[in-house]
């Protein structure tokens, strides 16, 4: 699996990073994808934590028993039995009847990806903005840029998204004579970050864009994989209007059935629903079977417990390994849940860089300028936990602080710039995002 | 399954057809997913003549056995594995590695919808043209008024395309000061109208294309659903260049798992795989499996012959029906394979405005002016054989019969235009097309 999510990065990374091309990029997780090479790369949910047993015997009843309607045609907006189960699943996050969610407003797509991709193809012209998180999940770049849309990042700390940085880039894109058509925000469990919204910061952050008559999109794959508590309640719980809410099964299940929704607002879902059509019919009615059955027939509250237990200590993993073992000047975010650390290195040092050496030590990382349209980032680092046992997350980390100190020496060699673990530094985590 | 299918078409039909508002068309589907009424309007394979069983087994096994790749991610262009078994299938209708097909220029896609779709999102603007038989599949339309294409139909009759009419059509477009981006084209046992485009016109249609620097979408869903010996060859299997090859599994396998995929021509296929990602992130890995395992541990070749006399009698079971049943001066086409009859009323009928007297006899089709972007098609009708068995279907034309008499005395009464029924006629079934 892991050369899987390696090879999945790297078509993916490849639109992003400039630099390196394609097959250049290609050549080098084809080596990172290794057994040998610890990837903190990867974005993979453990699906080894499911009980495949079973989950294989409901998958096979579902063909033998029901196949004339399970591997048949569905309908364009997701079968009614799985919008409902839907509705049960985000009534857990507080998104339930009343504020309004109903099985009528969903529409399901091919997992989350497909959902932005929707959304976008019905908001988005060529030229139009979009505002977004810095830095903010790869694959949502990729929708926008495909769109033609141009990303204007907003500023985030460690309680997420900046309110008064919002309302500043509000403003700034409308004296440039343009308008924003929406905010894309994660504000639970950030990816790449990690970091959560914090619960004042919704209002906050909703009423700016009520009064700038910006719709918000609304991302929330990790929203039920708090470690320690359960996040603020969505922005889609807080507001009837003017926010589409997108989530997936990838997550809280299994990527490979590739099944995510929309909770859109009522007017536009006929017109999600037709666009869905024309992009991919309708959504596979097997996919949906097994998420509608999972969710009715199995214990899928009780799994929620076992991915956040299982990442939970992983996260752990990573955090201790990261204070013990990474150089001075090394700061990283704290997240309390989701799958990912952002880390900031010393400064000077470069991820994309210095991503050949770190191979070639055997562990691999996603560099942080794939989560920027504006080429920030060069001094951070993804790194993923939900995938790689804790020991393997600390092995990864004394190979990925290795490579920091050579690049540091390297550094001291060759010249350039400000050396890392040359400056007084504490070793203390800080705030990756302050 | 009849009233899915039925629910499906509902919404894709909505956006076509002018003059029904969505809600109403969908009020009339949802009286026409009753039981008791025939549907010849579905586009669904007969999903019954699988072995379920066997099936629902080989899925179990793919969950319980190889859960951790199988449930999760996967990578944008689809698996070796499937690629590879994808070239052995496109193989078996000649395109071959003489032909230079190869699984590193195969991406997979959710079904054949996403094919035609990502290669609507890389070359289309908005305002460019598209040409397309008339009439043409309801999906593409959809496809192509997503992107805001304009889609010019070239006549067909009997043989398919008119070459004659295609290089007028390409004449025609030029002098109105625009380019057409590309053929769109379903030569084998079309959807609507059943029809293959002769050996020797695939020749020079392709000879046309070449010349006029046209590239060529081919669609070939039905290709190896022939009932009277072998298609043609098709398109790519006598160009290297300039065709993108476009199928799935829909109607040899199963709908319910959409999957599908084009064959590109080798300089674009990372584009192609980069707008993948940005769609959908990756096709189903489960659903990939699925297809491969499939192709490889059972009897494909012999299910597609399993397939092929289930459609054949059904057709048979149609036609004779048609002979028998219909009022004098209809007329339609004889398919050779695939899944469908176009059939064309008496003068003066219109398809779209009996629907709802046809569906209160209990019988329903997809009226004719939903395959047309040009508002024709208003006296045509797609009659369906893959799904309902040999005396549903008679039982189906003899209600549909029953309604064109209906009609032609309410024509009697009210006046308007020529009377089906009125003129003299032959019995024989003649050309629906010509």
């Amino acid at each position: 699996m892991t050369g899987t999510t390696l090879d999945d990065y790297t078509d993916r990374y490849a639109q992003r990073v400039r630099g390196m091309t394609a097959s250049e990029i290609r050549a080098l997780f084809a080596v990172a994808s290794r057994p040998e090479v610890v990837s903190l790369a990867g974005g993979a949910p453990y699906i080894a934590a499911l009980p495949l047993d079973a989950v294989g015997e409901m998958l096979g009843q579902l063909a033998s028993e029901h196949g004339t309607s399970t591997l048949q045609y569905g309908i364009g907006q997701g079968t009614l039995d799985l919008r409902e189960r839907i509705c049960e699943v985000m009534a857990l996050s507080g998104i339930d009847v009343a504020c309004g969610a109903s099985p009528e407003d969903v529409v399901v797509t091919v997992g989350g990806q497909q959902a932005l991709d929707l959304v976008a193809r019905l908001f988005l012209d060529p030229g139009d903005v979009v505002l977004a998180e810095g830095p903010t999940y790869v694959g949502a770049l990729g929708v926008f840029q495909a769109a033609q849309a141009q990303v204007v990042h907003v500023a985030m700390d460690d309680d997420g998204l900046v309110p008064e940085a919002l309302e500043a880039t509000i403003a700034e894109v409308a004296r440039s004579g343009r308008r924003a058509k929406f905010l894309y925000t994660i504000p639970t469990y950030q990816n790449p970050t990690g970091v959560t919204l914090s619960e004042e910061r919704r209002e906050r952050v909703l009423d700016i864009c009520e009064r700038a008559g910006l719709l918000v999109v609304e991302d929330d794959p990790y929203g039920q994989l708090g470690f320690d508590g359960a996040a603020p309640a969505p922005l889609r719980a807080r507001r009837r209007d003017g926010v589409f809410y997108l989530s997936t099964f990838s997550k809280t299940f299994a990527p490979g059935l590739r099944v995510g929704w929309i909770l859109a607002p009522h007017a536009v879902r006929d017109k999600l629903v037709i666009a869905n059509e024309a992009q991919v019919l309708c959504p596979s009615a097997f996919a949906q079977a097994a998420v509608a059955t999972y969710l009715s027939t199995m214990p899928w509250r009780q799994q929620l417990k076992v991915y956040r237990e299982v990442y939970r200590e992983r996260r752990d993993a990573l955090l201790s390994a990261l204070t013990d073992l990474m150089p001075e000047d090394t700061t990283w975010t704290e997240p309390n849940g989701g799958l990912f650390v952002w880390a900031t290195l010393p400064e000077g040092l470069d991820a994309k860089a210095m991503m050949p050496r770190a191979i070639a030590a055997r562990v691999a990382y996603v560099p942080g300028v794939g989560f920027y349209a504006d080429g920030s980032g060069a001094g951070n680092m993804r790194l993923n936990f939900s995938f790689p046992p804790p020991e393997r997350i600390r092995e990864g980390v004394r190979r990925l602080a290795g490579v920091l100190e050579q690049e540091a020496d390297m550094r001291r060699v060759f010249g350039a710039g400000p050396i890392a673990g040359d400056r007084p530094g504490t070793r203390e985590p800080r705030p990756g995002l302050a």
